[in-house]
């Protein structure tokens, strides 16, 4: 039921090698000779960890698949922008990923479906520990590991939960909630896109405070903050759909899903997000969750593109994406 | 291939008794005595046009009933509003309703599906032969036919087509169009409600000259005008129909038919008039255009509340409506 809001969860890990400046002090040399370093630690190892992980050649790929790889939240978008002395390490089902000289040496991410805290930190965990056993980290007793943004500093960790809110969110809730949660050392974000109603109703709840506070500690506290979002999210749709209103928004949005011959990326998240809750409620029975979800990843615009094979304009991604829903509908 | 512009063909004639005063100037006994003498020339005859008709008993009629009559262009508004000393003829197919006592004595008239003047005009005629054999009619050898109104005196009759021009009304065409109109003795307006942009698309072209003109004459002038408009409006639609945009508001408007939950009539009647469009262009394949033409009259509120068989309020006919429209689609 929690993976009804729920989509995913996410732990990232930012690590440094002791030897080397900070990526952004760093020349092409410099950074070569660490991301060699970070490579061969994965080669070096006999694990089946480090056997499913391959490096990607960030230049071989075309600007579109860079951008899908952001999209697809694999990559941030400084990662790609340029390319110059950064690898990327993923696994085969994309679960893990290392980015070598983003901000730091070594950001290492995992995202699992659904709701599972300690199953992505757990990954995690071992993937660092893979690292760490064959590199140097830069690790100081008092404040931790040493990062190059200060607000990293301590257990470098990131703990996040992708929620789909649309009652809260259409009810204007979210931003009573957002003003609270900086208090509780938790912060909440638009993930496709900031502003004040993020697209598809989806957001980011993570962990603000990564020093001074033990990994468990961190993600104890969000995953209580998460149930309480949950709580309030069900609540919230339960209300709305009393109201015909609400339940003739939802049945409406996929009727133009399926009829629309032309459709903006923004558009269809709106729609998919008003679908996702009618699934849930009960109130289309005839649609699949997961064909939902996987929906908001494959209508951004590099996804499309890199399912039609080639750059298409605005005008023509929005023809090839009211076909693509239509299809999948 | 007219009937995909052309609606339905009226013919309208307006005449009077000699030896009675306009209703208007009639008290209650005057305008019985005028009712009862109609209706003894339909109740004495042995014709089989007289054998269709039947008297309705206005007064037994709700509200909802009578309004339903409006909707349905049997009788005006007028007509209606105060049914002392009024009776209507109606044939059992609806093609002839003659309302007695309404601005003249008689008003005769002859609604026919699609195109077809001279079919409409020939029933008007019998049906006008018919109440001439048994009634002496207000008759000038140099003004014709007396009427009330002025602007009825000769023929006394109004001929129009009830046209869809969505195309024309989505270009702004129809604007200029109208203009040039009354130049040629004809006038336009929309059928549900005046305004720049008539509900639906729906627009009744009609002759407004009856004096010093045949009604041969002022039928030609209509059928030459409104094949000039059918043709206009054919070019513009082809015109439309290569654009994107155009494919997609017509395709996402049959979405929202069959998925709203709650439709009011104004959005209803416009997003008719786009699947109507659509069927013709032949981009809507699974949608029989009869269907459509019924539903412009089956989603007014009166017709929603015969159907229910109850009032409803607004909120309630929206509701009503919407599972009429999607269950028909």
């Amino acid at each position: 039921m929690q993976n009804d809001i729920v989509i995913s969860t996410r732990i990232r890990l930012a690590r440094n090698l002791k030897e080397f400046p900070f990526p952004c002090k760093l020349d092409a040399k410099g950074r070569k000779a660490v991301a060699e370093k970070v490579k061969s630690a994965v080669t070096n190892s006999n694990s089946a960890l480090a056997q499913q992980m391959v490096c990607m050649d960030l230049d071989s790929l075309t600007k579109i698949q860079r951008a899908n790889l952001v999209e697809s939240h694999l990559v941030s978008p400084e990662f790609v922008a340029d390319t110059n002395g950064r690898e990327l390490l993923l696994t085969k089902d994309n679960s893990i990923s290392v980015m070598v000289n983003e901000e730091d040496h070594i950001r290492i991410q995992v995202i699992l479906p659904g709701f599972d805290l300690d199953g992505a930190y757990n990954i995690a965990d071992k993937t660092d520990t893979l690292f760490d056993e064959n590199l140097n980290y830069a690790f100081d007793k008092r404040l931790g590991y040493l990062t190059q943004c200060p607000t990293n500093l301590g257990t470098g960790m990131r703990a996040s939960v992708m929620l789909h809110l649309p009652a809260l969110q259409r009810t204007k809730a979210i931003g009573r909630i957002a003003g609270n949660l900086s208090k509780l050392g938790l912060t909440i974000r638009g993930i496709y896109g900031e502003g004040s109603e993020p697209k598809g109703a989806m957001y980011q709840l993570s962990n603000q405070v990564t020093l001074g506070i033990s990994e468990k500690a961190a993600m104890e506290n969000l995953k209580n903050i998460t149930l309480q979002l949950i709580n309030q999210e069900k609540i919230t749709r339960e209300r709305l759909f009393n109201s015909i209103e609400v339940q003739d928004v939802v049945s409406r949005s996929l009727g133009v899903l399926k009829y629309a011959k032309a459709i903006s990326c923004e558009e269809a998240m709106a729609l998919l997000s008003n679908v996702r809750m009618g699934v849930i409620a009960g109130e289309i029975t005839d649609v699949q969750i997961e064909k939902i979800n996987s929906l908001f990843t494959e209508v951004q615009p590099a996804a499309i593109m890199v399912k039609a094979g080639e750059s298409l304009t605005p005008e023509k991604r929005d023809i090839f994406r009211a076909k693509l829903i239509s299809s999948s509908l």
